[in-house]
């Protein structure tokens, strides 16, 4: 695969403008202060029999947005008896949680690691577990169309809401130390990720991978597959709805959040990725507001830097928790 | 395109078990009963100005499942003054009502035709305005899956239940002759108007092209692209939840419930198709209860017999009218 | 699908140099003139039946280029009394007038409607039925190709010739007010039309979308799909013919042919058009010669506004018989 | 590739009802005879300056089908001066007979060799450069489509008069041994050397590769793409002709023309062919009058036996040389 | 994706005729021994740093085919200090070992996991770290044609012995249970795992996934795509090599090994695998010498029953355990 | 097919830096020296029955890379007794000398031909007989990966030594003339034919088509299919490589090289290749030393200028040994 997009100096050199709304603040202020109303502030762990001996899992549900239940897995190490830093995953698109066992590298390395549900998703090889509340209307075929008529309605005002909740309940449980919650996550997850960096006060890191809803409007010029291309697709058939559409998604832009982040960040870009332009997830990196490191991998698609950079989040954050 | 399935000879001989719960005919029942418990009967039909002289086009909103809305145009020819036989057609998958100067054919040819809107649908060429009121579960990406948990929640009982009701409003019209209401649709509309044939008495007649929904677990076997293929990847991901989604879809199956129909139909069946294996088709005509007719287009794909066959159902409606 | 071309801000500020052969006027003065000299200027008007209670058809043929006879549809809302404005269509690239009762908008919106149909072609789902008097040569496999070696021989120049006479033949009806004969059509039949925009004096107005054959050099430098690929596979192959083709097609690129065009143009391009790139559109859009306004479908391939557009159409049609 | 039709056991075992029409003798005694009557029988033949030392090249015409001049080049060994046996070649669909120094390999090997071009083709990599004389009806895309509606305006009337022509021609060139006429091609040239084969008495031999236009009706069932999908995609769009075209079809299908030859037959398969269905080819084999030779290359494509059989034709044809 | 091979009823009734060289068992016999001698028996393990808390993990070196060194990982849980049951895992086409923290699921299930990489492949997303000895031959490009031209030579012959020799190795490990030896693969890592059954006396079980190599010569006739399709094309352009080539490979098809292994296997084949077909999978399963269970995914491509099945074999190996 | 990459002014206009390591002359003194040290200078030519009347063919053994026997094919005119002028021709990539009577076309001409074998290689339809003595390393899938850690080990190191020692010992032919050995190839034998001009002493002349391996860090940029494709793939999975990549690249980097020729050259270039792109195949013809020549195509794909470029190579050709 060749260049999907500028080149990497290109890329260095980009700072786009990103539409802000004037009430973007004000707008998540709100959104915030409304899903606070809702809900079990504790969340619900069930401890699930997995037949991993080295690692305990719970089924998670707590209150997400609206106060409607979100699921998710939390893994500890086997015997976990004090709090221990925890990581925070979101998931790429048309993913859930998966199974008990699927995903748990970081507990194995010796965290709490919470796997959070994708409301309404997880049809993919990561089933998911979490409905999204709202009904379907029409004309919007995927998570990045729903509810694209306003930015009340729209499906990752939910999303983000859960994350920022999913934080919040974490952050709470008697086996995650509170001062040391880190989000990561790829593609839409590293949106999710970034998002939640945002939103949440006092998170000690973000690893952000690849991250979906960043720069949108460029994203959907510059990208031809999904769930970009869902986008210019549903916007083809109704173009009387593109500037309600694209106001809209000023409000869910990561690249305008990434500004009001404060957490020390490491960010991944892949330059040959056809589904996350790497502009775009420049247009993130150069304004996210914390301090930051970027591995750019020259040669990788959408799977990013894969394992080796799995090596390289592990060391990140055993120094970010080692220089506290 | 070659042949997508078995010949033709082979499809003429092709008799499958299609499998039918024990209470299917209980299950339409009650859940007609069930839907008629909700919602003005009457709709509401509402003048639109299109700039088409020949035509006059109403904006329309009836009752269905739940008592939901359900929208759709009716076109008369222009200063109708006396009730006119009607044709109800459905639509194809992901498509909606449309505009409402798209498809008018059978108000040019001189009936009443109605264009129902398919709930939660209508992001393609064809749009929408009909939202569906489920919420959206996890682990289901597209309308052939949407509630695939069980009968009573999946998607189609809901639809076919908009179309029902859709028969009733258009009867009762007082520019629709009450006796000459016929449904008609291609892919997914063909098998909604085959259900709505099974589940409408008094219908006059129903043109069925290439039906989606008949013969469906044959279908998913031969079937290489959407909708079928999206209920194999979800089952291929959820594999513990194949037995109860077969089980759910054989109470929406048109090929059985086919058998239940008793108006007069004219058929078309493309050999080349690839979207709804020709032999699945077949499979629905074979147990067609009415009188019926059919005809093959031997090298066509899911487009069927295109204007060709528009004009061999024309010619079929008007014999059937003039033969009352 | 993402942006195929120059972004809306390049393709706004592209004003490429589109080579005119200094004979461009008197090769088509002198090739009219010849048609001119052929054939019945009335034509054959013959009712057909279709079946379609609103609209009165007729199988129309008239002396093409050279004589030939050129087929089409006209329909006249029925039982038409008194001079109606004409919209006169042409067909894209591989169709031809299709079958009576295809096409037949304008009509239904209350105008004469006549579909020309495009010789030798109308091999796709709208079937033609008039042959193309000129032999095979060797080495062309498409229309784009036809006679490539010189203008005199070249496929376009008994196409274009077509569509003049058809505008003359309309005018001369006794139905059709022969002050307004409007032309329309899209990809090919967009080209045809501002051919036809260039040719006849005295039109009404065009209506042309995502024209093909507008700025060929830098289309086939940027398209990789037919028609334009076409060229560039025999091209390739001929390397030594190009010199000459490109001459050639000087003589009917319908951005040089824009400028001699006067009647008001409604113009309709897409951005993520992969078949016609959009710049190409731009170039004979802003060289266009009369009165124009453009509508950009900015997320749209080839099918551009589609119904959207039709809407438009239909608004900007009656708003300029009104203002007459 | 994987398979592409039946097995080889099942290819072996294959035997068609291939349909004949009655009076298919007498229709190609008759074309032949109408043949016969226009053109000078001798042919024209210029040296053409190719650069290369070893073979001698000449620019031939001839009166093909109609009188109509087809052209091709002769190869000789270089200062050829007593009468060879003569190997005649007929090209693949879309292709000519290329520029002068493209296909030598039997004069190479010690023949005349002579590359007939194919009428109305050519735009491939083999450039053509003989016209056909039949104007462009509508609806005929390509060469297997072309004058579909009857079998004396089909296509491949003119070009297998044109093969036979050519054997007449070459038979009778000074350096030329008239009893050693060999026929060959793949493909399209294959079917045609099989027509040649049957229409042409006292030929020597036969190499027939992959043929095409053999038992067409299964073909297209079996065959995705072109040449026998365009046949499909014509039919598709007007089904009302599929019969008459069928009929045609019949008086041209190799497999039936097959039986009445005589000449001895080397000829090649390949059962992973997409192009030319191994069944079909045997269909050809099983029905050859001739004595006959089978290659079956299990694991190739549409290329064949590629330089591999190339050898064993080199083989063959010295043997069946040696023998006589 | 639909069925891409035969039906689950006629899967279930598939016996092949899988051919066996009469010398089958003294080849391997004779390979082994000459395996035997050379190189070290025990192995080389080294700690590495993965920075993960819950399992140590060891780079390791052992004497494979030839004395040749090949790696892998071996992964306990930290701090083990008493023997454990050991899953032998082989990897699928184009993979190696990966990076130390990529694949511990075993480890962290308890178990000591090893992770054989597979010489000289490596290049995907799990990269290895072993070359393979032996020179590149002309006409090879892929790891199923290397040394195709006699069994002696062939890859795979290296191959599994390295996966023999892999079985004693670990086997003799102080942390290693060497009566509870388990083997595991999916695609070619499941035709190691079933070679390993053959050819390890007193291996405690095996877990095949969707294997490769079995009954290869219907897999290249059925099989589309690589690794098969890669045997097909070596093939179709030596077809003079054929028949050596499928000679070979009767010495590696593990569907003919398979007879000869006696330990208990929990295989999964999936319906929908476009990569290793169904019924080859079928026909190793049918062989199997030992007590067997099956898992049938009958929506699955070749990804098979994934983290679900991952969840059968937990429990499946538990219960073998367990049941000792 | 579409331009790939810079506009022919673009490329015209590029200069670029392509990076050459302070010891390229070194490097490559040092690997001739050392080549230079191994295997029998003169060769071995066994003549071969071809069956083919004019060209007398040899099959040639000699001493590559490390003395390693890399094989070819040498043609000469039927009975050829005196020295001729010698093409010296290279392969693409997965190519080999193919049998011994499909490429002849040099000797048709009149001069000697040499085919060389490109060792490893000859999967394709032109068979190859030479392997690479180089053991398989992991993570190396193809010839463009193959020893790609150090320059020392680089695949193409060995087989520029072959091609500098095939024109010597073709050079010492008796029936060559050695001062009139030309090197020529498309794709990778025009890299191979480049280095060969750059290496090479004397040589009379070099003819260039589509070169491989120029300004390889941008030709992995642009190009989306192998073999450019396969570096990328390789460097996706192993990012820590990349450095160590690119340094040993640059030893080979064609574009470097060719500033060292010195011998008169004809280059072509396909301006929408896809392969080469055609950018970096400018790169090396700006830089080359020699005098030059270029044919430009603007239409063409990889194949380039196919026979018409032939052509013009003959010409150039016969003008060169004309001009000595």
């Amino acid at each position: 695969m060749p260049l999907t997009d500028l080149s990497l100096a290109e890329c260095l050199a980009y700072r786009p403008v990103v539409p802000e709304p004037p009430d973007l603040d004000a707008f998540w202020a709100a959104t915030l202060e409304e899903g606070d109303a809702g809900g079990d502030p504790v969340g619900r762990f069930e401890p699930v029999r997995t037949g991993l001996a080295l690692v305990d899992t719970f089924d998670v549900g707590f209150a997400g947005f609206g106060g409607e239940e979100v699921r998710g897995w939390l893994h500890l190490p086997a015997g976990t008896s004090a709090p221990l830093p925890c990581v925070v995953q979101f998931q790429g698109y048309g993913e859930g949680r998966g199974l008990a066992w699927q995903q748990q590298f970081w507990a194995v390395a010796g965290y709490a690691h919470f796997v959070m549900d994708t409301r309404g998703q997880g049809w993919g090889s990561l089933p998911g577990a979490t409905p999204d509340g709202a009904a379907r209307a029409a004309g919007e075929p995927s998570p990045i169309t729903w509810g694209l008529r306003s930015p009340h309605d729209y499906y990752y005002r939910r999303v983000f809401v859960d994350a920022v909740r999913a934080c919040g309940v974490l952050g709470g449980h008697p086996m995650v130390d509170a001062d040391a919650v880190v989000v990561t996550g790829a593609s839409q997850g590293g949106g999710i990720a970034l998002a939640a960096a945002a939103l949440v006060p006092g998170l000690l890191g973000a690893m952000v991978d690849v991250p979906f809803l960043a720069d949108v409007r460029r994203a959907v010029d510059v990208c031809g597959v999904p769930p970009y291309a869902d986008l210019a697709t549903v916007l083809q058939h109704r173009p009387w709805m593109a500037e309600a559409a694209l106001q809209t998604l000023s409000y869910f832009d990561v690249a305008a959040l990434a500004s009001r982040a404060a957490a020390p960040a490491l960010f991944s870009i892949a330059m040959m990725d056809p589904v996350c332009p790497p502009s775009t997830c420049f247009a993130a990196y150069h304004r996210y507001g914390g301090p930051k490191q970027l591995r750019v991998y020259e040669f990788a698609d959408h799977a990013g830097g894969e394992a080796t950079h799995l090596g390289e989040q592990a060391g990140w954050l055993a120094s970010l928790l080692a220089s506290r």
